[in-house]
């Protein structure tokens, strides 16, 4: 269900087209249908900006493709998450306008172009070369939902020169995404730089004492920086995802 | 060190009254001086959009009011966080522009009125009574950098209906924060309802298995909902800063 | 051993066919047997109200069939949980009566009609499709210990209103079971709509900062809604013999 | 507001008396009223048995009397938990129905008889003495909501004849709340005895490695009896609440 | 080198045939030998009561070998713990005297009878039978440092009664290793029955927040009766030794 | 009761003096009595080979003096852990016969001479000063249970010599509680050294990552040596009550 | 006892003045003493070329007294940790070459002049003024083993320029103690800067997610710079020490 | 870019050769360069003594490959690590001069000699053999960055005497780089017996309650020997560069 359907259907309730009763009948039923082991929340772009997306972390491929059945023919923009590269190659020969990004492990269905509907620029930066298939969800999911993103990557504190020259491109981003695991270290640099909100992305990337990305995470909460939250270990999707909200006009 | 202060100094360059290597000099030195204890960063204005802030915990009295001092002379607003009752009480005594916020434990210098900054509306929402304290914290955090905010208290999760009482408030708003405690809950079902971003605040409200807020804190970080992040628990004045920079025009 | 054997043995002391040391002796001898790894417990569904539950987890096949075969000839239902669909097809071409449930990798193995021992209606609830296998087995160990069970996939607390559009078929249960993983929201929504019994039960679905169930297990632990309880991580056959317990009449 | 005040206005709907549009808007504004730091929720009676109770852990003497004042009006008993001994003199003074309970630091207020309203015996037992406190606030919780409670203390898994003595009045029993810190074993021990539910109670009891109740609360998490589900680290009120929920007619 | 040889040595020292400087030298470079990667210890018999043992986890096939010749030509008895049973295939074609034990996956090494050196019986208790592995491993390391050691398995606290009708096995031992997983209750029951060692040994065995057995790690150290000391997690062969301590004339 | 009691209890059935059936009764009720908040369990001499310890931690004075009461009447020696000095004040002016020990907060009450029922010598070691109150509770509770027993303190690993330099007292012990906070090193260095069982007793003495006292506990859980077992945290009274059990004839 | 004593001691062994039995005998006896709670251990200075360190956490000014006495006429310089301002009054007025240094709460005792044994310069770096504390232990412990010590405090990563200020400083220094709570991030961004030896102190500053230093601990422990190693929380005494081993000719 | 390029440069700069400002151009630019997805730091060679390390984990060939490409023109010495034996021999048959360290997992590339540049020696020790890889890393570390260094393998110290046998090595060493996993005891009793520098290295060797090295580690930062630091979990890299910077003239 799209905005401008939903936008019709208000007009003719204004113009008395459309009773009153009859119009909240069809918002309460509308919204989902039953697919038998997931409810399609076609309700979702009107309250979140942008179509169901699909986790395909742990969901078979035939739920996969039956949930993008049931996408496909009222939205024109899907997004498909931590999807194995195998079962992309089977999702790829069915559904033509699917591209799949091997680095992110996401897929991307879009009927039309994608319009542009951000104040500004994204900017997201990654420490290391390891961090960067998080980076590249979250580079995705902002640019499916209507931005303008940049990246640059493997810029960690270890030589902080690298990312003081880059200080101007600082400059024109209205919203940073900063994605790092180890030491988790770069958001505080970043966010004592800049006056702009900084979005905070621990990764899993690092061993031992790291415990799976949790010694970032705790960097990442603690930084001394204001203007830094934190999302999820290796959630670049909600990190894309919120500075899109940020980022809206 | 004021923005006005800087841009005559770059004025006076772009002019030709003041040549590069002294405006170099002056930026180099200017920025902050030497207290023997602590470095008071003038720049901070220019990089964060806001004078540099007084963490009060763990500083005494004399500290506090050293810093105050160097401060007051070139800034017009001050915010003074985690302050205590009895500090507090010396502190009003001696700077007559103070005002202190008991409930938030924090105390404000303003020499002028604040200027509305902000693009809209940022709503504090809190699950329980005991969230407040946070939640006043992030409130007066953002409204000393110049934003209309507007407090919704006590419509956690477990009346639902309470929450749901104030959707339309839920409207106005162009960015949230949501301060929760013990299951920490409040920022998902937010976040679900509304598509604007979300700062999730963990507050150490709870008792056994909250550990101290880290309950809370893991639930936010795993939100199904998106549009989410999270800052340190109890960390009201790190979710108004970032408010205000979402919020900025 | 049967609930009737115990019965008429208790008869035949009362009539004074049966002498009191013998029947001691027999009590004490009988309720269990030695397979030489593991003891089984014929006395349970004496104390339990159902015959003993294989958790499957851990155990060979040859193990699994000895305990079988030593429960057969005397309790009418068993239920082996947690058993691979490989282990599953075997068993499946040994014992005529097996029912395997691959999506809980449940296996259950009935000789007659489960009789309705329930006082009204038991609801399963998930948050999210990746929770549906730990809550069918719990819908289907609850069922299999005579009770009716309805479930409802799929209504996490991001799209508040799939939950409250079933509003109506929460009044008609009596005791439900919430399954939830990443943020475990859902328990303290359903627990604050409702005024019956309600299990929650974290699952290990998520990533990053869910620390494989933790963080959900905390969320519900802390609940703000009154009459929750919790169970183990992924413990759906935990949450349905309680269930079961709670809707007994 | 009563449930009986709630049947009259549906009676005056149903018989025509009161308008579809007052009754909803009466039911719309009536349920909470603003006192400033806390929406007092009315319509709580009506969907989980039971008034408002005030957890006074962290509220001031101030706000506990204004919420008792607004709840007194229309609620015939009211429950406060984790209430200072200093904190309850004063109120004992103020509100003559009030009745203080040190061990367990409740207060209870009754305006008329409790009704009897389970269907048969709630029985609290303790591992220690020291888990006492921690009991006394389930059993009290579970008496002013209607319940007959019995008592066993000080039965814990190290002296297994103590608890074995009591077998009997395990039979009489429709539900179990177990109380327990240090090993948390006894939950295990009593679930294993009773084919009824069980509630588990992990306290904050011990020392060195019982992490503040986290020893206690992981063991009854895994307890491989079934029909155990847990609660927080001592709550005792929660433990109350779903017990009364479970007996319930 | 056997005590005897030692004893030998020190005897000479005693009639004057060796001078004591050629007796130290002969003790201190005999004990150990280089054997490039690590050092073979043979003082241990010495120290400890039994011959080196070679955890051959994370060790080569070809390590394994290396330190069995090492140690073969000087120690009537060898234990390899954590041995694969592929790795067991090849050593047991080579070494003629070793016998795998797969359950526990120890081998064990010996060229003559082992002699009885313990004062009494030592009893090795599992709660379910999927701690069998690691009892077998503490009753294969006791046995082989000569004691007399009898199993009972399957017997956890939610069955008590399986545990209770063993209560004369109890009387006539002299220590207890009690191996426990999930809510790693056993070892305090036990521990409450007895007035002798009880050696608890947390396993790994469950799922959930049993956090590789990290729950039963803690109930075991919080355990109520006394006379209970506790070793790592799944750590038979620790407690087989220290049994084997305990037993000693 | 002491044991002697139930010696001439048994030798009258034995003799017919005493009817079973009576017999069976005094067994049956003579064990505990009910003093309203805590069982106190006469059998345990029985079982432990010790009466009653009183952990008076979390106890009120009231209630240690009901249970010294009760004790004192039927048992000769008495033990009280975690005395606070005040109520042992008040304590030592009440019964004549208390003896308490300020170090380790332990008080014990002796109506005459201890016999010695050890089988050698307990050594009690500790790594630092800091670690001595635990030390001593040790020592007074492994003394009071009739055996022997030697201190050695402040011999910690990084001061190897000091420990070195007593090795021949190592020769003379049949078992060691080997006491360290910090790094918990002693034990394993101990266990290397001795063919004896060790009792590794973790403190909370410490600071930072000691996180009071988990660092000592795991390093003492992974020792390399064997022979080693755990108690909890700070329990010195487990480990005297281990002590003695291993120690018996 | 000074290493000249030593010295002398070795000297007349060469000369032949003392038998090598004697000079065995006093190096084994001299060494350490027993004051009946601790043994004061004067053969540190010879092993870690600084007399014993008292830390006075958690011992009584008697202990604290009784130990100087032992150690003031052995050694001409003496460092006390950790000793409250309360005790330290009461030793300042008994030992005249006492001085105490009240922000790290450190006392030394020197009777004469601290000669210059290192190599270069140890530069103290923190990140905040509440981590100076901490820094001061370092940095008064590296100054009495004989080095030149310099501080550069409130230099965090989220105001960079003002550590980059300091850049010519950086190379003047061979040695860096860096010092820093909350998010810890410092010594990555120092390490990255320099080419030396980089000693990292996390401290216990901070709130919620910093979990007493842990935060910090872990970031520094997975700091991607290389030449960094980290000592536990607040210990700026360990630090001090290593610092002063590093810059030893 | 070598420092002797860079010297050349300065040189020019020196004697007019080369304006400043096209100095500083040169080095704002060459440091590095952009590869797609990482900006190698040509830097670093003069920031930290040595080239670019590539840690090989989570690259793929090809992004190894790379790297290599563009870093061996520049610069004489590579150092890989984590470095897979299959992506190895690929890399071996690629670059002539490559070297592959099996059990280290480490490549070297070395086009000249390695000179002599550390002050003494650098001594690796371990506790036991699976230790052995992490120490291989740290010793080929620091042999490549220009050091002379030996090994002590499998000295634990449960069996002290073996490490004690080597006292006179230790006092050759300038620095210790001590490895041990399980109770990670060892750099404790090493560092009470030297007064060198100490780099302690947990290593992830263990099982149960060693949770993958957390237990080694927490051991070693609580150490009581002065003069430890610690690295994170099997960072033998990361010793052997702090070993190189402590060691350097």
């Amino acid at each position: 269900m799209d905005i401008k359907i939903l936008q019709q259907l208000l007009q003719q309730v204004q113009t008395g087209e459309l009773p009153v009763s009859e119009a909240l009948e069809r918002l309460r039923t509308l919204p989902f249908e039953n697919l038998g082991f997931a409810m399609v929340d076609h309700h979702r772009e009107l309250r979140q900006g942008f179509p169901e997306v699909i986790f395909a972390g742990g969901k078979s491929l035939e739920q996969i493709r039956a949930i993008l059945m049931a996408l496909r023919s009222r939205t024109d923009h899907i997004l498909v998450t931590r999807l194995d590269s195998d079962k992309a190659e089977t999702l790829l020969a069915e559904f033509s306008e699917a591209v799949y990004h091997p680095v992110s492990r996401a897929m991307t269905l879009s009927r039309k172009e994608i319009a542009d509907r951000g104040r500004g620029l994204i900017l997201v930066i990654t420490a290391g070369t390891s961090d960067i298939p998080v980076a590249e969800e979250a580079l995705i999911t902002a640019r499916i939902m209507g931005n303008r993103v940049e990246a640059l990557y493997d810029v960690g504190v270890a030589g902080l020169h690298r990312l003081l020259a880059h200080h101007e491109l600082f400059r024109r981003a209205t919203c940073f995404i900063v994605v790092a695991g180890m030491d988790g270290a770069l958001p505080s640099v970043v966010g004592g730089l800049v006056d702009k909100p900084v979005i905070a992305v621990p990764t899993s990337v690092g061993y031992g004492a790291s415990f799976g990305g949790l010694a970032a995470l705790l960097t990442m909460l603690n930084s001394c920086a204001t203007g830094v939250a934190v999302v999820n270990i290796d959630n670049g999707f909600g990190a894309g995802c919120l500075a899109a909200l940020i980022n809206r006009v």
